[in-house]
């Protein structure tokens, strides 16, 4: 993962980057930024909790350029959230890349980390905007076919946004990029396509037996093609 | 993510846990530690940089008790995680999780967390080993067929070995936690499997046309079983 054809794709317009270098590619990189965050299922939030980094998968959703967590009111890591910086990293491993020589091995994949300060959502109606993406990110189509939040659910939720300054897009691409001499090697070489998608929904064992799987989740269990072979060019 | 069904599995044998309480579970712990490493393609990562924490996507393999990093000398983040306390995360998500109540939409999922102070690996043939099980952790039956690393790339490749002793294992099963009130709705419930696996093997560009993929990459590209029926059952 620390293959050295990655290309590192910084978005922040703060002192962390270089903005007037890139600023061409912005929109470029905002879309990259939103493709990866649209496509994974978890991030990992690292927050700072008794001086050491701590690490845990959390849901999310997105509006614009905000992300949106959500947890319990008594979880230690949300807390330790709004005091301090934190991490945001989504990663997509798209291939296992299979090189002729054991230090080329690496995987292709598509890496968002984002840093910044969370702010703590007070507001109703932005509260209840927020749960809305972080449900339907998972699981799109989902929330106006249940129950909404109730005010004692709501009481025990705490919502952060995350502003979409500070984020950086990482992707290897294409194919292994052996030395000139291991190329008349016996050695295979090549990539192993790492499957996305769902199966068939199962029914939770207490709903009633005759209910059909609603369409906006039987659509899902469809295989998502893998990345076509334009992306599979190696890069420089 | 923040589920209030999930299980919270301490391996520890530091202050930070509590041993004693769960000394019987130590086998089956460290069982459920090793499932989720081994069957985790990436790691993430988080150091401390700069008095933040910051989270990576990281390859990684696992040798008994110690779970094995590398990376280019010159990481930013390799040499922070040399310096002080780091949290390693391996997330499986098995199912998206509807139910009939927004507030009770969840993923089932398995995350081993890992906190220690990594170690750079000085001799030789402990690194050839650890490079070695971090190959074959994503490419399993690909070390022995390809060039092993030569002096200039060791030369260039940190190699860190974390001990595996303060894990913990956090789990999500089985069907969604509706509230007795809400079993009525029309809501459809019930899980939408992840699929995991590999799809069929595309050869490098550079490679010889008439060149079969090798046995132990063909493997591969079959679909790994869903969680049987047995696992869906709802935890207290």
């Amino acid at each position: 993962m620390t293959d050295t054809t990655s290309t590192r794709t910084p978005l922040s317009s703060t002192a962390r980057s270089t903005p007037t270098r890139y600023r061409e590619r912005f929109a470029t990189d905002r879309a990259a930024l939103y493709e990866v965050l649209d496509e994974g299922l978890i991030c990992h939030l690292g927050v700072l909790l008794h001086g050491s980094p701590v690490v845990l998968p959390t849901a999310y959703g997105r509006i614009g350029d905000t992300l949106y967590l959500h947890g319990s009111t008594g979880a230690g890591n949300l807390r330790a959230a709004c005091t301090g910086d934190v991490s945001v990293t989504v990663t997509l491993v798209d291939h296992i890349v299979y090189a002729r020589a054991a230090m080329h091995f690496s995987m292709n994949y598509r890496s968002a980390v984002i840093h910044g300060r969370p702010v703590e959502i007070t507001d109703h109606e932005q509260r209840l905007a927020a749960l809305r993406a972080v449900v339907e990110h998972s699981a799109p189509g989902a929330w106006d076919t249940v129950r909404p939040p109730d005010k004692k659910e709501l009481a025990a939720t705490a919502v952060l946004a995350l502003d979409l300054i500070e984020a950086s897009v990482k992707t290897r691409r294409g194919d292994p990029a052996d030395d000139p001499a291991d190329l008349g090697s016996d050695s295979w070489a090549g990539l192993l396509p790492v499957r996305r998608g769902f199966d068939s929904a199962v029914p939770s064992a207490d709903l009633a037996p005759a209910r059909e799987v609603p369409g906006h989740i039987r659509a899902r269990a469809t295989d998502v093609t893998s990345p076509s072979d334009s992306e599979r060019a190696v890069e420089p």
